[in-house]
């Protein structure tokens, strides 16, 4: 089975290309840029000298739906809004890491994106990719709007506590943290080094464009729920997530029955990881893999629950899992190429 | 005047030296330590060589009483419990920037320090030096409880709001951020290179001592505060705290008169900085710094409040706010010896 | 096959696991140590929860003599002197990532390490594991001494050049840089956080204990070299080593001969990646493989070679290169279990 | 006394600011940039807020000349070429950071840099400020070329060796270390985060344009000095500069004999401090301060010596320098504005 890659020369596109080289079913791959077309791709990425040869190749969506069976998108948002109707009329797997297909409502996505959005009958065909939670869907969808870094960390916090117990709607807060790479490879003072080094920041307070995202797979579980409160820091590292939820169930609990209800939840899911009662995990414990991994805990104090959730950005939170929902897809074992423990230290 | 310094080797005691060295009333200063007695301090702390040829000395009270007019206690929490009362009986004025003698009331130092409490008559002349809080009671105190950096961001961040705005008190969420340099300068895996960097880690999870320091200092403003949340993070730099601080107001209010109050609360407060409407600090431009940086905001969707707060910890957090402290009780300018810009970049 | 790690609790032992865990021949490994029996090895290292249930165990040579067929070494050095030789009469096939067996004379071993020093008959049949230099007396060795990462960098930077080119054997100074990981797991002042961060070191100067085993295999090439000039340097980060190497060939040479002899003698060998002519190796390049990327040229300003020699310090520096030997010896692809893309960022 | 700052928004520039600040004799500065005018300094660097209110002006020479008595030139090379002789023709004392007047042969310069030099007559009265070498000459000085920051490093470690002891002149190396910070203000991919952080990189590999200008300076104390060996390496880190000087004099030494000859070398220069034997300096020991430690070795095994030298590449290395040079052409104590002790950890 072959694969493209468009918007090869994002940090999101690098990684599909590792992920890919070891994946067992697709070995060939070609990668699209527009902006850097002939370039080896291993010019613009040494690490891949003598392990890749491809060369950035245009965006040309006849020739890609020629040579390819599934075309993963690594573009910025607003570019898939126009390629992926082309592409995906044209019979071929997309799968989308952009924000361009996650909502169903127009109007929220053209609010928080500024950006036109994509047609409403594609919308409605894109299946959001959460794979712990949609993988029944994503078994027979041929488009994917593959999660965002932090709804995927946030949403696989909280999803088995709103379904399972009552919590006051309005007290749900989180607080999430990433790595410079989720603002991705470009030249910005914002993300130089010697303005992120030794410097902890908040950013779109209140108003990160991934806001809405959470909100609406939440919403699938408990349509009462209202906005959330979601901010967003950088820490002066290059990958990882930690998304810290606090939130009040309406009734005292126990921290095993907490720990219980996260574990039996997610016991069929390779990729996700419950801590132990105490146990709580740091971002480098899932370093380069595809792995969730969620503490969680009720203080008797205060009768709050913390929960909290981490990636690693381009994994799980975008190429990992891009390649997870691609395996669902194919029928094969949902961890192919995407075995590799995490790299600590 | 005369200094000593008493657990100089930490990086509390170090900052203080750099402190010390460049204030105008206090030039004379000596250093004492129960680990490396007769070593060189610059041999130490090589950053000083040529600057200081202070010698580490045993920590014999008789003759440090003798010596000094004041005594900065930069020791880990339990010796001073049993050091400081020594030291203030013999005349001396004591600023302690240990937790021991922060609480008046023994059994909840006891229950979160795991350690035997000071004397109560000893704890109750102990005055709570978070200076912009209490400079008038500072003013006449011989024996400060230098607040500890955690509660210094928080406190400063939450009192304006407390005062003046009703809010639903159970909704106060403090998620913490801090630099390494907060765990004292010793041998320990945790605090190791590898473990820390490009990593970000929850610690503490609901129990951080810090916790009742925060509250005993809220229930001053207003005594139906219950339990807090409050949860710490190891951030991979060096210094910097910062608290990010949610709760919920119980009438609606505009960024704008959210800010004013700052304004107003803080205008005549040199070390604390309110930043203007949509504009929040991030931990470096208060590095190495004295300095409080404030932003706050409302949010018109959910009907919260957040505030930033950051400092450095070591400076605001520890050794400058306690010579700070100083300042006012010599009666002289709050600022001397504190004044020197952030480092930045 | 079954293999045994001693000393896994290590970084080195850790980054074994990783690897075999993924190995096609040995997918059985057990874990030995001498401070935390008893405990599972995904509580020392918690990105292996779920991943592997290993227990760690004791050291009993004749319990792991009878479960396993080869064993690895990664313990400090000073530990494999005593071991090694009881558990090669023991017919199992070692490889020790120590520095114990890696001197054919004692007396350097003992002057350079300060402990007492392997048999002589064990050391006899110890084979160095450069695997590119020596990989037809590994293919036959049931002994291996696995190299250092320092020298591994070095000698694969310098040995083409002195087997092919004149130079002056008393130019070469070899200026050597490492990220954290080298010192190895454990608390130390000198390698945490506050210390390292935001700090660049030399350390060991003139006194490391690589320059022995790197003048031993360099005198291999040729016997006439006399001591080396090597300094080493601390860099802020986890993972990595850069040799930046020079010298002066006694005659006047081209960048594209220099670069061709290199690309020659290496055009078999899948982990050393020698660039093209004016471009250079970072560390992040290999960070996470098995690869040596080198970079050289010849300035014609001053007649001088520079050699630019990159490894993770951890991988081809050690538990990589340990892998590779072992393939080597198993007669199998040399890369099996090593082929993962270097991660970046 | 009124000083103007030109390209105030660079590293170098607020560096400045945050000297002058707090310097005794000029209390007064305006900043000028060709970017930002209008905005207040605090907004493009808000650790100031509420420290400076000045605002960024546009550079308008005439306004300047009647404005303020000395100009520093923070700009990057290529502007001073043009705006110093102007200003200087005013009548104005002006220190240029920038690389410009910093050849008394165009030539040279106009090869390194690729850009037009200076005029002869402005060149010839530009003193080369590295203050402890040309302190008699920087006395008499209206207009100074401010050394660079790899230059500074390198000459202070080298002068006192070439000055007294003869030495190989081909077996000098100079291998240098930078954090990122000396890359400036800017966007820019190669110096962003996540391309930097845990990263080793060595660049400009026998082209850096601070060659020429080493070499000028050691020429000036052995004219045969041919050309030299010089490699750059980006540090995972914001500030700070080392310098691993290689060299072989041509007769043996002792540690202290070399020891001592820097010793009283620099025993009047405040802001040099010599290393005891067996000490060498890190960066983070000279971190945000003016000063430029030095460890040197002689190794007996090869009859090599060992200089390392560290500056803070924005302070000795650019900013606290040119003050230092101020300080000496006016006359006053030359360590005013700059006693502040490294800030460390």
């Amino acid at each position: 089975m072959k694969a493209a890659i468009i918007g090869a020369t994002g940090y999101g596109g690098a990684e599909l290309v590792r992920i890919l080289h070891q994946h067992d079913y697709i070995k060939q791959y070609s990668v699209y840029t527009s902006s850097q077309v002939g370039m080896k791709f291993s010019e613009s990425y040494p690490q891949f000298n003598q392990i890749t040869n491809e060369q950035l190749k245009e965006i040309d969506i006849d020739k890609i739906s020629e040579e390819v069976d599934v075309v993963f998108m690594a573009t910025p948002s607003g570019i898939s809004n126009e390629l992926t109707p082309k592409i995906f009329e044209r019979g071929l797997t997309v799968i989308d890491l952009s924000g361009d297909l996650r909502f169903k409502d127009q109007d929220v996505y053209e609010t928080w994106y500024k950006k036109k959005a994509s047609p409403k009958d594609v919308l409605q065909k894109a299946v959001y990719g959460l794979t712990e939670i949609n993988r029944e869907i994503v078994k027979d969808a041929k488009l994917i709007a593959n999660p965002g870094c932090y709804p995927t960390a946030t949403i696989l916090g909280l999803y088995p506590l709103l379904k399972n117990v009552k919590v006051d709607l309005d007290s749900i807060i989180i607080d999430a943290k990433s790595g410079a790479s989720g603002a991705g490879r470009k030249a910005s003072l914002a993300t130089s080094y010697c303005e992120v080094n030794e410097n902890f920041r908040i950013y779109k307070v209140n108003e990160h464009q991934h806001i809405p995202e959470i909100e609406q797979a939440l919403k699938t579980v408990n349509p009462e729920l209202g906005p959330i409160k979601f901010n967003t820091h950088l820490v002066p590292m290059t990958r990882g997530i930690m998304a810290t939820i606090y939130c009040k169930p309406l009734n005292k609990m126990t921290e095993k029955s907490l720990r219980d209800l996260y574990q039996d939840f997610y016991q069929n899911d390779t990729f996700v990881r419950v801590r132990e009662v105490g146990n709580y995990p740091s971002t480098k414990e899932v370093y380069g893999s595809n792995y969730c991994d969620i503490g969680i805990t009720y203080d008797e104090r205060t009768g709050w629950v913390t929960i909290v959730s981490v990636i690693d950005n381009l994994m799980k939170g975008a190429a990992g899992q891009a390649v997870q929902n691609l395996n669902v897809m194919l029928g094969i074992d949902e961890g192919t190429g995407l075995y590799g423990p995490p790299l600590f230290p």
